[in-house]
């Protein structure tokens, strides 16, 4: 294991946000300065060593950037690969620009998912109108049309019933290229949180289970109640695709479980939804509930680090992590949680809550006394 | 309870050490932005949203300092009394400045704990020469001249040997006013790590037992291994010198546990050594191993808001937390930490690893496998 950065050396980080600021801060413990680079300014900046505000294609702000750190990583998938291909001609980029472009393109992420052997819901591409017809045809209603780039948090997608003007449904998304999903009917959403470093070696958190409202996760709580087979698998699963994608860094794989029974004769299936490589919101919970939070596992694996444990604290059959997002005027409850003794608040510093907006989050350890 | 800060709103730390690093860390998890005001650059500015660098009495710095802060506490207990006394006129100072004029003080120290009713070694003022003579006439041999100002690990005091000359011993102190202390007979040392709020609530942390290697602290192991009696006991006393002191803040009062039996027919006796006005040294475990960290703990007093859980994890019988410094060249371990699965390193991000300079620290959660 090469270690790449040592102490007192600086991580650049391409996004400013809540993830950002986390990452900034699990750094800092480590001794490691960071440098932020984002578009706007935002609630990074105010704890990192150094930052830039600039739009990501400033060749000069970018230069300026490279120059001064010793490696870089990014907080989100949707800076642009030419900009994260360009960086890494003179720095190491991590994870490699390479993930980008499986990650930024819904197409590319399913053509990866299935040549990787790994289940998705089925799909098919969709340029124009007339592909969105045929695809239905096939696919049938309901079905989910998503645009291929710059989808989150239910952007850029819409729900195709009956009856609704293929035409019209198109457009509506800008008549940028897209892909038809077939809809899952799910018993649960999970995500697997997990790590690769350098070397190859992995290290996967206990299964969160999520519940979203208005496509925006809304909590987590970890384990999810699944059965140990379904949590091996979706280990697997996410180990194979952290393997197929040379990773380097924590990913979050979001599932869904279905019941659906498979040709193997298994009570539940699995179904990859998603690929997240970055830290993941679903991971929030590590930093209260694991002896190495997914902020400090990203940083570790990116620096060339051996991984840190991933043991969830108080682990027996009576206990679980809940975290729950606070969106929007949630946030305004800051007073009640911290009266709460249970509860660990954490807030991203951000001026205005506007509504969907992520805020903060709070976790708890909870105990059932019934488990006792 | 008044919230006198709300999230958003600036914390002025005077002071930039890693003590001052690590309130700004955990200030930003809870969204409130801080502001270091310092007289050289230190670790703390590279995590702060701002920071000043001036001296301590530099009045202009100070003015445009207190108007950018919502209250100001300070994470070491020598920053120049009135500098804390001037900025009280215009801005919440917590802990209040007349913590400072008690801890700042070895002379006031003492008398104030006497007036408290709280045991502590057996002293006498000693303002020259003649006066040191008179007071080992009365204390004996070996006892230990201290100055009464700006000590810290070791510095600023010699012990007063057989034969020692004793005008040559004065001057070698600087011939600053002094105290006399006698040598405590002590079987363990250690702390107590504890939160007042503003409202009076109290929470103490489990008892630190400490091990000082050179005058400076290098290792802690919570909890310490004393009798229940004298843990309740040192937490009593903690809690009437924080009262006394009308204390907000964490604050740390270091103690020797004596096996000489008391008038009360006890088997164990305790002797404040210190009282330490701010963040600890010997709570850093706290990070790590406690739902609320000191630095949260500190936050959450000064800022009016409830104290935090302060209950360890895995606290049972079979475990305990161990927190160890890496003070100066043995920082070059920190490679070795990180393969330590059950080691959580902490770096404050110091450029130079001078002999004795603290610059870092270790955390592991220990489960003694023969009592689980």
């Amino acid at each position: 294991m090469s270690l790449d950065l040592i102490p007192g050396g600086t991580i650049g980080i391409l996004g400013g946000g809540q993830l950002g600021r986390m990452l900034a801060l699990a750094a800092a413990r480590l001794g490691i300065k960071v440098h932020i680079y984002t578009d706007s300014a935002s609630p990074a900046c105010e704890v990192a060593a150094a930052h830039t505000i600039a739009p990501y294609d400033d060749e000069r702000a970018l230069a300026e950037f490279v120059n001064s750190v010793d490696l870089i990583t990014y907080e989100f998938e949707n800076i642009p690969a030419p900009t994260a291909t360009k960086l890494a001609e003179s720095c190491l980029v991590r994870p490699g620009p390479n993930v980008l472009g499986v990650c930024q393109d819904r197409l590319a992420e399913k053509e990866f998912l299935a040549a990787a052997g790994v289940a998705a819901a089925p799909y098919m591409r969709v340029d124009d109108a007339g592909a969105l017809a045929r695809a239905i045809a096939q696919i049938g209603r309901p079905a989910i049309l998503k645009t291929r780039r710059l989808g989150y948090d239910g952007k850029g997608q819409v729900v195709v019933r009956e009856g609704a003007d293929l035409a019209v449904t198109f457009r509506s998304l800008g008549g940028v290229p897209a892909i038809l999903e077939a809809v899952v009917p799910f018993s649960k959403e999970i995500s697997v949180v997990a790590a690769r470093a350098c070397d190859g070696a992995f290290a996967a958190y206990d299964i969160c289970e999520n519940i979203h409202k208005n496509h925006i996760l809304k909590s987590t709580r970890v384990p999810a109640g699944v059965p140990m087979d379904i949590a091996v698998e979706a280990v697997r699963q996410t180990h194979i695709i952290a393997d197929a994608l040379d990773y380097c860094g924590v990913l979050a794989v979001e599932m869904f479980v279905t019941d659906a029974k498979s040709g193997a004769g298994q009570a539940f299936a699995l179904c990859v939804n998603e690929i997240a490589p970055r830290v993941h919101n679903s991971g929030h919970w590590t930093l209260d509930g694991a002896i190495t939070s997914q902020f400090e596992q990203h940083i570790r694996a990116v620096a060339g680090w051996p991984l840190g444990a991933t043991e969830r604290f108080v682990a027996s059959k009576a206990s679980f992590v809940e975290m729950e997002n606070l969106i929007g005027e949630e946030v305004n409850s800051w007073s009640k949680v911290l009266a709460d003794p249970s509860a660990k608040l954490h807030l991203y510093g951000k001026e205005m809550a506007r509504p969907g907006r992520k805020m903060g989050h709070v976790t708890r350890l909870v105990k059932e006394p019934g488990l006792l």
